[in-house]
């Protein structure tokens, strides 16, 4: 089974004429008037699909297609909400696509045993309202309505009433599921399939990610006067931090760890650093992986602390644990880039969506599809037609799979 | 011979008393009514150890104690101007130890062959009027007149004026000189004698200085998505850059290198930073091994950026060339140590002194004495009167030797 890519087409660009920038992305925030106009083109596009549309306590819009059986449905998901400026495809894709499923099979007349279930989740990016994903973590479980109905925009704007104004607060026995599968198509935001040259990738998971603040306490002095063996250069303490913190990714398969962020003190050109801050995230889908590299960098700082005469402090204040998907879900996929002889490959993903949380309530596995230059959240954002037809296809026949199966 | 360390300490508590800060130091900026006070203090110092006391044009003031010939004279200088909150040290135990030298030449009734002149250079230090060193610059030829005169400090007022004022504006006849050989007095500023638990040290030059700025260039990307292969991280790329910069450095006799200033940016802990920007200040005695290190770290940096992917380019925006000591005046010393049965070792000085304009006219050396914990520009500046005592000891036979050779 393939998809109709031009209507498919035809309905990603519809969408993206909502909220269109100068630039070619689009912004449409949460809750915002572009949100609305475009929550009323996928509510039409789900009707006109044949799907029956429900609007829960959250804002998340769910258009039903049933199944022979009353069994939990299979959900396909993503978000319409964007970043400022954000690409066209990012989120949209994945709810335009799956509508599109929706409509192949009714092309098809083609009846699954389980219902279908395509969803609009409300504000995944989390850019007017923090935190990101908050809506399906509530029906996850994750946050409690309350604390969602709290939060606030900048201009102190409380995400309920946002939500009533646009008129789009419908009721706690309206959300998505009881799921028996969910299933997310999206673009990658990240070079690996560019480089790989492959169309579609499989995600196993979302990865752990660590987040730490190392400092490192030095002793400033004239840069002139003090020679090489009696400094404690905070800087040049920091640079092998650096170096061992790319050297344990680098060895270790599916690892990714970066210093981003780097202060120094005084930070003045004649005198040697005597403190530097720097962030460390550390990345890995498994995690008992996560955790050694993080042992192994304390090793590493400490073994240079005591080398160089310096203090060297790693504080691990955030952490956000792996959540690998379902072999099932994640098999399904694979079976279907292999009924459609389309070559694929396993993949991480490396950022958070809404089947982080669902992965919590459910078998839950990801697509993402080839993204140029791995660039998102921004205008440029961009993927082949192609590509995108192909991705979709995966989801038509995984979610075929999932749906046809008895359980 | 050996200088009256209790009569030496006392100059330098009266002069200390001149500008005095709560918390033990000295501000005695050039030309201000601190630098006059202290100015008359010494003056009287110079008088009351029989020295012909003359001003020149551009206020430096000389002491003279005649020779038994009509040669040329021996210069022991240093500056009586500090720093915001400086230490009481720093420049005045140079001029005080030098007065101390013609005291002292008193009480044993010695006369040199040469004449022997002690000079309180003004505004040594540059702090209010830029740059440093300026009146032993044009009496070098470093400087012209005009261009010291019309310096201004941060309020406007003119050197000129503000040498008028202090009532410190002499004529160019009476510059100090012409000179056989200069000598300065100076605490170290640096830690090298106190890690080699030495008093004093025999300064074989001042350092050239190379100032240059590093611009890496790689790729902002998100941290998550983007596998190590596929990165070109500009701050792990700037980390082996300030590796080698230090490596170069350690394995070079005499040399240091040093980064003090780096930014990155976005500077964000989730952004694989895309740029990094970062000084590099590398000093060395010899010319053609400053040379060479700076022709090294452009080859590692060329290396990186092919290795790496990256862009890195070294711009080299300032030069201090290096100003080896004469011989002559460092075996004086040398010889003047091993006669006081002093330990002593060749270092380079890697800060500014007056000396290293009058190595241009004149054959020069320095002293230096132990600073505790390397620290200077700081009311916590010390040195031991123990310490004070034998530099200025070696000072003075140095000075006898250099003042009583024919020639």
């Amino acid at each position: 089974m393939r998809i109709d890519r031009d209507r498919m087409l035809e309905s990603i660009d519809r969408l993206a004429a909502v909220g269109a920038t100068p630039g070619g992305g689009v912004t449409r925030l949460a809750l915002s008037d572009e949100d609305r106009q475009g929550r009323e083109l996928v509510g039409r596009l789900m009707e006109e699909a044949g799907l029956r549309v429900r609007i829960d306590d959250l804002g998340n819009m769910t258009g039903r297609r049933d199944g022979s059986g009353d069994q939990p449905a299979v959900v396909l998901g993503s978000h319409c909400d964007s970043v400022r400026r954000g690409g066209r495809y990012d989120g949209a894709y994945g709810v335009l696509a799956a509508i599109e499923v929706a409509r192949r099979l009714n092309d098809l007349a083609v009846t699954t045993r389980r219902p279908i279930e395509v969803v609009n989740w409300t504000n995944e990016e989390g850019v007017r309202f923090e935190p990101a994903m908050m809506c399906s973590g509530v029906v996850a479980g994750r946050f409690g309505r309350a604390y969602v109905y709290d939060r606030r925009d900048l201009e102190g704007k409380r995400f309920e009433e946002e939500l009533r104004r646009i008129g789009y607060l419908g009721s706690e026995g309206d959300r998505p599921g009881p799921a028996a599968a969910y299933l997310e198509l999206h673009i990658e935001q990240g070079p690996v399939l560019e480089a790989a040259d492959l169309a579609v990738g499989v995600v196993q998971g979302i990865v752990g990610i660590t987040w730490s603040e190392v400092t490192v306490e030095g002793r400033a002095d004239h840069a002139g006067p003090s020679p090489m063996e009696l400094r404690r250069d905070a800087l040049a303490a920091a640079a092998q931090v650096i170096s061992a913190v790319e050297q344990l990714a680098r060895r270790t398969p599916e690892a990714v760890a970066t210093v981003g962020r780097l202060t120094v003190e005084p930070n003045v050109i004649n005198t040697i650093p005597g403190r530097v801050v720097m962030s460390v995230d550390v990345r890995h889908g498994e995690p008992a992986t996560l955790e050694a590299l993080v042992a192994e960098l304390e090793q590493v700082i400490a073994a240079l602390a005591d080398e160089r005469g310096v203090g060297i402090a790693l504080d691990r204040f955030w952490t956000s644990e792996a959540t690998p998907f379902a072999p099932s879900v994640v098999a399904a996929v694979e079976d279907a880039c292999r009924e459609l002889a389309l070559p694929s490959r396993r993949l991480w993903s490396g950022a958070g969506h809404d089947a982080k949380y669902m992965a919590e309530v459910c078998p839950t596995a990801m697509i993402f599809v080839r993204s140029r230059g791995g660039l998102s959240h921004c205008e440029e954002e961009f993927s082949t037609a192609e590509d995108l037809a192909e991705g979709a296809d995966v989801l038509l026949n995984a979610a075929w799979r999932l749906a046809d199966r008895a359980g």
